[in-house]
Order: C-alpha cells, then sequence, then structure tokens
C-alpha cells in the first residue's frame, strides 16, 4: 500500500451521511450538564457490510464487546450505530452491559432492525453509568432528525473535549461512477483525558464482500489511526467502525477505493492528533529505507509519542539526540551509522554523525510551524532514512505543553 | 525470587568501595563546564568476576557495546571501571569507539592490566566528542586518589544533572563471615535528559563464579532498574555493571546474597526515580494476584510510566479510571471484574466497580506525601489485586509536574 493519495479523490462538503444512501442525526439528550448535543446515530442503507477495529486494551466497556460479538455473529451484516457522550459507560459492571443492551433494544426497535444490527459506542468520564431515562427519551428527536445532511449534526453529538469537530467526506469517478466516502472522529481533548475516547467512523457507498471490506478496513487503520499518538495511553473505549454499501465496484477499481479510505482515515487521524489540548503543532514523522512498512509506522510512531521529542519541539529546540534515541528504543534494530535525519529541509544528522546546521534556522522553522494560522501549515516534518530497505511508514503526534500538564494535574475533588 | 527484604542485613555507611577489597576515586578532569568532578574510577580486586546489563536501545554509544564485547570476550572478568560524564560520546561514529579504546588503553597500562579488563561507561550529551586531552591529563590524579573510601567521591563525579547523588552499602554475617554490597548510581535528572543516562555500579565482597554471578545480577535487574521509569525513553548509554570478588560463600546462603542485591539495586533505583526533574514524590505500583510476577511488573510499569496517571498524582486528583486505563493496554491480559485497587489505605475500586470514597480523604493523602519533609515519607502507594494467580510486583515512578515540562522544552538556540 503506498502512502502517496490518489488524485483521483477530491474533497467535497459534509460528512459520515454524505455517501448515497446514508442518514445521520445528532441531538442534545440532556446526558451532558452542558446543552452541547450528546447522542448521534448513523444509519446505513440496507445489505450495508460493516467492519470495526477496537481498543486492544483488557480493560474495556460493555459496548466495546457488544459491538466486536455483534459483528462477528452477524458476519459484518449491521444497519445503524447509537453513539452517546458524556459517559463511557466502563468499569461500570453488569449494569453497563445491560444498558448498553436496552438503547440498542430501543433503537432496533423504532426502526424495525434486529438488535444485533445495532450498535453502540459510549465515550466520556469512566465509572459512571449512562443517565439512561434521558437516552430513551432523546431517541424519538433522535430518529426524526435523521437525514443525509445531518452527518454534521452528528459529528458534533460524539465530541466530549475536542476543541473542533472532525469530518470529511471525498468522491472519484472510478469507472464511470460516483463513489463517495465520508467520515467522522473524535479524539482526546485531552482537558479530561479519562474522556479520550477515539472514536472513529466511515461511510462507503460502494457494495463489497464483508470479507474484503474488513480486510481493507485492517490495513487502512494500520496506516492512519494505529500510526498516531497523543499520550500513549488506550482508552477503554476506542473504536474505528464503517460501513459500505452500494452498487458493486469494478475489481479493478478497488486499489483506488483504498487510496480514498487511506486519505479519509488519514486526514481523520491527524485531525485527532492535532487537536490535543495544551498542543500548537503536528509532528510527523516520516521514515524512509525500512526493511518494511509496519517497522518504519513503529519507528514513527515511537518518535512521535517520545515525551521528550514532543517537549523539544514545543520549546523549538532541534534537539537530534533526543529523536535518535527514540529510534533507538522502538522495537526496530537499525545500524545506526546508516541513520541520516532531517527537521523540515534541514540535514540534522548524517550517517550517524552529527551534520553541521544552524540551529537559529531550524528553531525559527518550528516557530513558523507552531504558529501557523492555518490548519495544513502547523505541521513539523521529521524525516529518517534508515538504510535498511525500501519501505517508509509515517506517524503523526503533537507537542507536548506546560498547558497539558496543567490542565491534567487539575484538582477535582 | 521473592520481593521480601531479608532482616540479615544492615545498612552502613558508604558506597562503592565499601566492600572488602574494592577502591574508587573520583576528580574533576575539566570535562564539564562546571567545578563538579566527572571523572570516576572503580578497580576491582584481582579474580574479580564482573556482569552487566545494558541498554536495550538499539542506537548504543561505543562504550556500551564495548563493555558488552570485553565481558564476553573475558567471561566477565573485569578488574576496572573508568567513569566520564558530561559526554556521552554517543552518535559520534567512529572517534567515539578510537576515544574509548584510547581512554582504557591509558588505564589499562598504569594499573597493569589487560585492556580487556577495562570497560568505560560515558554519560552526557549525545552527539559531542570527548574533551581527550582534559581525559588523559585526569587519570594521574584519578589513580592517585584511588583508595578504599573513595567510593562518594566516584559516586559524585558521575552525576550530570541529578540533584543528590546516589549510593548504599549494606552488611550482613552469613555462616559467621561478614559480607558486604556497595552501589552507587547515577539517574535522569531529566533537567537536560539528553543527559539522561542511568549508570549503576555494584561491588560485592564474596567470591562467585562468573556464570552464577551472571544470572543473579540478571535477576535482581528485573526487580529493580527494569522495574523503574522516568519518562519512558530510553538512553543510548544505560548501563549496569556489578563484581563479586572475595572469599567463597556457602551455598546456602546464596539466596540471602541475592536478597542483599535486591536491596541495594532497589534502593538505587527508586532513588533514580524520585530525583526526577520537577518531581516530587516517588509512586510505588504493587501489583498482587498475578499470575506471574513478569506479568505483574509489566503492569505496574505501564501504570507507573502512564503520562495520565503521572499528571493525576501531581495534581492530588484519585482518578483511579486512569489507573486501571493504563492496566487495560499493559500488554497483560485481566478480567476487569476481579480487580480491586487502593491508593494508600484507601479503596477506590473493588471488583471491577467503583467504591465509596472520599475524594478529600484520598487527595490529602497524596498532598502529604508530596510534601514530604523525609526522604522515605514521598511514596505515594498505588496497590491492585487482580486475581488471577498469587505472583506480585513492584514498580516505581513519579510524578510529571509543569516543571518537567519547561525544563525539558527549554529554548537551547
Amino acid at each position: 500500500m503506498s502512502l502517496v493519495i490518489s488524485s483521483k479523490w477530491s474533497r467535497i462538503s459534509g460528512g459520515i451521511s454524505t455517501p448515497s444512501g446514508f442518514k445521520a442525526s445528532g441531538v442534545h439528550a440532556g446526558l451532558k450538564l452542558s446543552n452541547a448535543p450528546d447522542l448521534a446515530l448513523i444509519l446505513a442503507p440496507q445489505d450495508a457490510v460493516c467492519a470495526g477495529t477496537f481498543t486492544s486494551s483488557s480493560v474495556r466497556a460493555a459496548c466495546v464487546d457488544l459491538c466486536k460479538q455483534r459483528l462477528d455473529c452477524t458476519g459484518g451484516k449491521a444497519r445503524a450505530i447509537l453513539i452517546n457522550s458524556g459517559h463511557a459507560n466502563a468499569c461500570t459492571g453488569d449494569r453497563g452491559l445491560i444498558d448498553s443492551l436496552r438503547a440498542t433494544e430501543a433503537i432496533a426497535n423504532q426502526l424495525g432492525l434486529l438488535q444485533e444490527e445495532v450498535l453502540i459506542c459510549s465515550t466520556g468520564v469512566i465509572g459512571e453509568l449512562i443517565p439512561m431515562q434521558k437516552l430513551i427519551a432523546g431517541i424519538d428527536p433522535l430518529l426524526k432528525d435523521l437525514a443525509d445532511d445531518g452527518g454534521t449534526n452528528a459529528a458534533n453529538a460524539i465530541l466530549t473535549t475536542d476543541l473542533i469537530k472532525k469530518q470529511i467526506a471525498i468522491e472519484a469517478f472510478l469507472g464511470g461512477r460516483r463513489v463517495r466516502i465520508g467520515g467522522m472522529a473524535k479524539g482526546s481533548g485531552m482537558i479530561h483525558p479519562d474522556m479520550a475516547t477515539m472514536l472513529a467512523f466511515l461511510s462507503c457507498d460502494v457494495g463489497l464482500s464483508a470479507d474484503v471490506w474488513s480486510q481493507m478496513i485492517k490495513r487502512v487503520t494500520n496506516l492512519s489511526f494505529n500510526a498516531i499518538t497523543v499520550d500513549g495511553d488506550t482508552s477503554t473505549n476506542d473504536s474505528f467502525i464503517a460501513f459500505a454499501a452500494g452498487d458493486q465496484l469494478d475489481q479493478k477499481y478497488l486499489y483506488d477505493l483504498e487510496l480514498g479510505l487511506v486519505e479519509v482515515t488519514q486526514y481523520l487521524a491527524k485531525a485527532i492528533a492535532r487537536d490535543g489540548e495544551g498542543s500548537n503543532c503536528l509532528i510527523e514523522v516520516k521514515i524512509e529505507g525500512s526493511n518494511s512498512s509496519e517497522n518504519a509506522i513503529k519507528i514513527a510512531r515511537t518518535i512521535a509519542s517520545s515525551s521528550l521529542v514532543k517537549t523539544a519541539i514545543n520549546g523549538m529546540d532541534p534537539n537530534w539526540g533526543r529523536i535518535v534515541a527514540a529510534l533507538g528504543r522502538s522495537g526496530v534494530d537499525v545500524d545506526l551509522k546508516e541513520v541520516s535525519l532531517w527537521i523540515g529541509p534541514y540535514q540534522l544528522m548524517k550517517k550517524g554523525e552529527p551534520a553541521w546546521f544552524s540551529k537559529k534556522e531550524v528553531s525559527a522553522y518550528i516557530k513558523n510551524r507552531m504558529n501557523a494560522e492555518y490548519l495544513d501549515e502547523d505541521t513539523v516534518s521529521i524525516r529518517l532514512i534508515i538504510g535498511e530497505g525500501n519501505a517508509s511508514g509515517l506517524g503523526w503526534g503533537c507537542d507536548l505543553s506546560e498547558q497539558y500538564v496543567h490542565i491534567n494535574a487539575e484538582y477535582t475533588t
């Protein structure tokens, strides 16, 4: 899978409900104390296939296990996802599971679906129960609002402490037909990282077998959500769920389709990384010359998650020793004598030894990125060539500021 | 290996040169810009055996590889270790290796040893060469000062940004004979974590086969240095080297000896963890009811290294959801329904569900530890029972403060 984005795809306005046949909605059901929307629904067309990847944590919310079980037992046949924000419903015992079952049963009954076709995702505080009366009361307005332009409302309703909503839609003409992919996500706003679940959803109006779809989603997840890191902590509720439904696509366009999936998932993943609370820039680490793309991503992610690298970027300090030290502990064997390193256009290390560079210029480069006015200009690029092979990989993170610690140490008692 | 410390051992004053037959020294050779001592030497008695554990990083300083090779090719027969502070001599190419060889050659010539019997450890800035002229000029005064009470000078000379020196000596009478163990370490003061090498040295006046010694050292390393974490970053130069030399000990006391080694290495490891810059307390995580002590330590270390747990402790916030989330991503499978959790004497979670507790009281407990006047009172205890078996394990870390980020983001250009 190349990392190059096909030019066949172009950005269009919209999000999760933009692909043909999909509907979504988002309302305020009163689950959150604020007036923010807190309940969302995605409805996929009949015959949709659905694939999900979920947190690798052994401490999982009941709703995560429920989603997995239902996708397994139906062979990837889901129709709807209910998402509540404000309460993670993790570490809530049997009652947590009963509440998840009750919520999906209510949706299934109203929509005339099988219970097994309805999934539920929760995000918010760990160890607190969902106010179920409010959630159940919110279902009627939620169903009433279901619309093919409801994606933006849904994207807003899944946020917790995120600063901005995260959605995207793209379009391409493959073999004469229009194909659309939509997506939305929420990340770790990190104001209260106990609420820092990553949730992402994707829709696509192409018909595929559940098996082909599930393999595709697994591959693109590794190139996107599995390549970002905010603070190394994994949530109890992390989930990425993707629907595909519509007319079949000629086999020869499957590769183009996958490039579109990579574009959408990488966009959402980067949006999550750059929305880390207290962060000022996106750190993009590119590893070239690796013996496999898995190893390249592993190294990129280790560097992007190093506290020392993140604080150095925050301090506009071209401290390449920290980057090399993170490379060294990534678990991938490298020959230091073959390693070269750049920050932006500046080479800091050449074949394992210090290269001459102007600290002032590199520092100014980082500073410009930290103070960027526009979203895509805020990226600090770190690039390493490691001389082991021809594979490459990308990883993303954000800088670590005093503000992050201040916010996360907040005295809640 | 039990974690209980045998009462046969008692603390005595001194450090690395306190066991019978060992000598040490430390001088200011002008390697550092400050007037601090920066060159140390340890001399072990003839027939000493030596075991070392080194950084798992694939980016290693040449001196680390040199130590490993020499211990391998001599079968654990080293006599002396030269330690320079201020320059890590990592990422310095062939010149770095040549300098390490030259320094050990000078020591070997002066002491009448084989070059292979001399080791060298370096700690300091990555990517800068050692001022060799100054180092070589420092060897004469260093040798002149070698003494059996030189341990404290050596312990001072290996520090970089550490706030306090770290040494210990203990003594026991085993089978009618006096046995002493001494140790010293330097940690990650974290003021400039590019200088954050962990170096630790141990001496013991008991004669053992190199093989038995090396196995013992491997085991105690896992219970001590491998169980601490400051910020998850691994240095290019981390090393722990241990000598044993003297009369043989009756086999039946080997277990007691190992308990003494655990006491010394855990003392040094905890001293490193609590000296993290900007930190106010030591976090001790105890996992009980695990199916193996390896898994227990793995979980303990994951919790102790979580940025979210560390910031919560810094904020005196009994935010147990973050502790459980870290448990979940540790890579060890647990059944959440069997997990109970305490901070100090307060139970926060019982068999997977929230327990009632006074946030105010738990917060006050953490606050007292953060403001402790005496070293041993600064420990915040986190305890989990995970209900999988009978094994237990300890891990240590420190809180994460705004000061840490401030210091590490320092603008060096």
